[in-house]
């Protein structure tokens, strides 16, 4: 099929924020893709546009019904003013696969892919090159049609923006402290939890609020059957290094299917270390810690890309993690991976793909 | 507090549809009420405008992390040609109970029953006359800040919308098929079940979908634990009459407290009919029909006040209720309910209360 993606420059650029004030999420870029869904007529009129306010019926369906999902990754500026994205093609499957899951119409992986290379090429200037900071590209779908009854949207609008962000991590990698959640729960199977899709994260805001309150970044789901086993850490994946092996839960219907998680696990079977995904218990890591071979802990995600941890609280009980510090291997993961993303490392897996300029 | 709403009154009303047309929620009113909020500024700038749609930032929290509440209630025309509202303060009750696990501000009851009074007035000629006809009301909460930090927002929208609705039964109150649902899950305890909230929607329109394909009206949720625990059907609360007696589940933390429920609750106890609010297994539905006990069974919910419930299906196991007709009490509650609320049928509950024209 044809990939005519109709373009309308701006007329006004907006002055980019100074880099030390990116933030994370607060500036976008001056272009956003949009592209329109009716059913009976597909997708059609993809375009790329001056970012704008959308013009929404107060009755639009994702107001009332949740209908929406979501994709974030990044775009890189090398040393040699390359562009770099970070395994877009992986996103956009997984887009589709968090749309079977919303009762949303599919998308062209192709077609967004290319939308997403021209619109990165056209804000290329956007792009930060300081070290740590990159793009950070939000593709969403919202369901637009202005229906009270519940049953899927009949119209969507798929929708990518922009925002350049700042260095996670301003001064060196650091661990945070983790609360153990043990009465809110952000998913279970039969849920949406393995889909990318608002519902998660709405569910998910008190929890983290009340552990802030507590001193604590994050929190640590277990799952919403037993609470016993452990899910995820905030919005990433989480890993364990014990005794020698790396240990992450399995995917198992209501744990994210993490993009740089596959990515970890990849780099580690490279490098011949151990590595299990299966069942995983908060009791197992409080035992390990006992034992002395609890090594190290961290969490996955586009926006960190690793946080180690350096401290759990789970009911009260205290438990510290190595010397609290960044332990050995989550630094050569972030160095790796990073190094790979902005092309200062060589990238034997097929990551990155060039945005043509 | 003062309640001062701004007034600005459309200057071309909208065609009203036939009565044969209505239908659910597709048709709105003249007018909206919106209201917004800021963080360190609270709620302000309450009005009633014509309905239009919003301009919204595509990085709204609202789109990305589904942080929103909404509730549902109706407004009636008498055959005096008064307008009542059923129980309105209970849903800015309920909806300020979704707005502390949604992490939203708080709003104020009393402002939003104001606000809704002058709004139902200035709409008062969309209210339909017609038996089982009524004006459907919306009152939600948006997130609207442009950041994509998963954080709560610090900005929203209080918006209410209108919709004259058609007769849920255009021939008289009828049964449905009910699929018996044993992989999807909508809520579990420590999740939003319990908050009127998009995710929980979201989450069940593959499950109903999927019922539709094989033939049924909705479909009846189990809890995400045991799979074994009857929870809700479609969007409804769930109602048994067993051996004499009503049986509905008790409010464990994954049930939306409806406030239709809550009124057939009120009404059966009037009447000295037994009820009990417990854990009600599937199982045990399915051996009160093999010992002849099962006598009814039906959802209730502000759209179609009851809805008989004439055939089960769980995992390929049918049960056809009673004689797969109305049931006696629900027809019962179901004129009784529709009686009060439309002013025909006197109200010893103070249920209703009568719009200022």
């Amino acid at each position: 099929m044809s990939h005519s993606i109709e373009i309308t420059r701006t007329t006004s650029h907006k002055t980019k924020p100074a880099v030390d004030r990116l933030g994370f999420g607060i500036h976008f870029t001056d272009h956003m893709f949009i592209m329109d869904y009716e059913a009976g007529k597909g997708w059609y009129s993809p375009r790329i546009v001056p970012y704008q306010p959308i013009s929404m019926d107060p009755a639009a369906k994702v107001f009332h019904y949740g209908q929406t999902v979501f994709e974030g990754l990044k775009a890189y500026r090398t040393n040699d003013e390359k562009i770099l994205l970070f395994r877009p093609q992986s996103n956009f499957k997984r887009l589709n696969r968090s749309n079977v899951r919303l009762s949303i119409p599919a998308v062209d992986a192709d077609l967004a892919l290319e939308a997403l290379q021209q619109l990165v090429a056209i804000d290329r200037d956007w792009i930060p090159a300081e070290e740590g900071t990159s793009l950070y590209i939000r593709p969403f779908i919202i369901a637009t049609q202005a229906a009270l009854g519940v049953a899927p949207s009949t119209k969507y609008q798929f929708i990518i923006i922009m925002s350049p962000v700042g260095a996670y991590y301003a001064e060196g990698v650091h661990p945070v402290k983790i609360f153990v959640e043990s009465d809110y729960v952000r998913a279970v199977k039969g849920g949406t939890g393995d889909a990318k899709t608002a519902g998660n994260y709405a569910a998910g805001l008190k929890a983290q609020e009340e552990a802030a309150e507590k001193g604590y970044s994050q929190v640590l789901w277990l799952d919403g059957v037993h609470k016993k086993y452990i899910e995820e850490v905030g919005s990433m994946n989480v890993f364990f290094k014990i005794n020698g092996t790396v240990v992450t839960p399995a995917l198992n219907g209501s744990i994210l299917e993490g993009i740089t998680r596959h990515s970890m696990l990849q780099l580690l079977a490279h490098w011949n270390i151990p590595v299990e995904e299966r069942t995983l218990s908060i009791q197992e890591i409080y035992d390990a810690q006992r034992d002395g071979t609890l090594e190290e802990a961290f969490g996955t995600g586009t926006a960190a890309v690793i946080s180690p941890i350096g401290e759990l609280n789970w009911k009260g009980e205290k438990l510290v993690i190595g010397d609290g510090g960044t332990g050995q291997l989550s630094q050569k993961l972030y160095d790796t991976l990073t190094g790979i993303q902005t092309g200062a490392v060589a990238d034997p897996f097929g990551w990155t793909i060039e945005v043509r300029q």
